[in-house]
């Protein structure tokens, strides 16, 4: 079998590992991605009514990874995501705000599986005070490490848009606080439940003048979201928005009030908002936010697997290149 | 057969015929409720698919009435709310805003069925601007006829609250303003088909203090709602929210921000708010609008009946009593 040379030998596994979906990626010496898996064998995939839950989890990664393990020997595999959850193969726990990122690879958790041991990623949490409620990312942190550097000491704002989008704020790779945005999910209930449904005629195009429609009306007054979505059916009876742009102009909405209300919180920083997902939401919420006035920096959405290297390293899994982000 | 006696006797017969209920009202020459029956055969009772709808519709005022028409002789029998639109037995019309209730009763629909002519009571519309979407209401016009006495010349709002809860600007019986909120429709979806109906029990029983803290939540920031909302969440896994509370949160905090949100658009009176709807609604909104500083005055649910009545008097299908309303 043929060996690769460097500085293309895999050093890595990183595994993106959510609630839906298993993302792996084979990872050369200078953090760069060699090879990468997509797969659907999210947590969700191991039911609460598993007899034995390490075992299915074993399973999914010996099936996904087991030719790397095979082919390059014995490599670090380290895990982000909902597996360090008590849904998970093992709760991983969390490090309280504010924290730098790089201490992430200091408090990894170890679980040894039939044929390798996985090494897996805290979350980061936020406690309860008088006025905020707690909240927790869990697979975000490490995407943050992937796209931030330690040099952007000026306050950032990050975006990491999805079903719930999350608001986060950092200077450099010092998390401050962050937010969960629900109005993803919100979308996908009025646009396939509500009765916007029935006059929408859902497309694969993205209807531009309907987006930026609902985003200024969204925007205007956030604090009236529950009656300006309604205008979604009445303007759809008068005729003037189409069955088609009907679930745009709803988008547009739902992500103006969104970033509106979220640029009032964010007033300290004028910097370009970082924004890291898919490509059709980070068009979305980057367009949204440019038409708001402020710019935005649209991060290479493999993140993740960036952040896996980084933390690798700091954890000592991997030996740090001299030229490597602290 | 025994005849009632003035002034019970059975003067005409109102019908609230709306979307999912229709209730009949046999009314008395002083305008009082002699008799009341509440069905389920609202207008979606009828399909797109019936070969003759108007036969169909027929049928049933006439199983709904058929009795009281044959004990009572020909009594005028009048119709508000959907039965009235494109989807129900004809298209009754709209009165342009801004105009007065009393101008209701010249502008009936006349339908002739096989055993009585029924008339319909026109919806209201307000006609699209730069910066106001259009909307329609159908049925509440003739609540609000019910409700209003042209002695209140103040500036009023007025709240019917329901799955798309519409808030009333009046002066007496002159409507300036209304507007439609989702906020009903968008608790079921969240409360059934989300993320935080997972963590939530559902009960008969009100949770004042979790309904409380929701308003308090929703009305501080009502911008901010989208990201307020995944609090249920959170606050759920934390163990401050109990289980049977997350729908109650979740209820003062859609609420608290609507009603935030209109108190700001309507400060132009500090009169009551009046609320007309179901017991557990209107319970609901008045302790929101309390807790946000505002007086409420709960109307009877039974307008609608009040309002037949007078409509009919104004249309001359009934005489008018000299103390009855202008």
């Amino acid at each position: 079998m043929a060996k690769l040379a460097p500085p293309e030998a895999p050093q890595m596994i990183g595994l993106d590992w959510g609630t839906s979906s298993l993302r792996a990626f084979l990872i050369g010496n200078g953090g760069e991605i060699l090879a990468e898996r997509n797969g659907r064998d999210g947590i969700m995939a191991v039911g609460p009514d598993s007899s034995d839950p390490r075992a299915d989890f074993s399973r999914i990664a010996q099936s996904t990874i087991g030719d790397w393990l095979a082919e390059f020997g014995q490599l670090p595999v380290l895990a982000s995501g909902m597996i360090g959850s008590t849904q998970g193969i093992a709760e991983a726990g969390y490090l309280d705000l504010p924290t730098d990122l790089g201490d992430l690879g200091k408090h990894l958790t170890t679980v040894e599986l039939d044929t390798v041991d996985l090494r897996i990623v805290p979350g980061l949490q936020k406690t309860a005070s008088e006025t905020n409620a707690p909240d927790v990312i869990r697979g975000e942190e490490t995407q943050l490490l992937g796209l931030l550097t330690p040099e952007l000491t000026e306050q950032r704002t990050v975006v990491l848009p999805g079903t719930h989008t999350k608001w986060v704020t950092c200077e450099g790779t010092r998390i401050t606080d962050f937010s969960t945005s629900m109005s993803g999910e919100i979308f996908g209930l009025l646009s396939t439940s509500s009765i916007l449904a029935r006059l929408a005629e859902p497309t694969d195009d993205f209807h531009h003048e309907a987006f930026d429609w609902g985003v200024q009306v969204g925007s205007d007054d956030p604090a009236a979201l529950t009656s300006s979505l309604f205008s979604a059916r009445t303007w759809a009876l008068d005729g003037r928005l189409l069955a088609d742009e009907v679930n745009d102009y709803l988008s547009g909405m739902l992500i103006g009030a969104e970033v509106a209300s979220q640029l009032i919180l964010n007033t300290e920083s004028s910097a370009p908002v970082i924004i890291c997902g898919s490509t059709s939401l980070t068009q979305r919420y980057s367009r949204a936010l440019n038409r708001l006035g402020r710019e935005t920096v649209v991060a290479d959405p493999r993140a993740a697997a960036t952040g896996l290297f980084r933390i690798a390293e700091h954890s000592g899994l991997v030996p740090i290149k001299e030229n490597a982000h602290a």
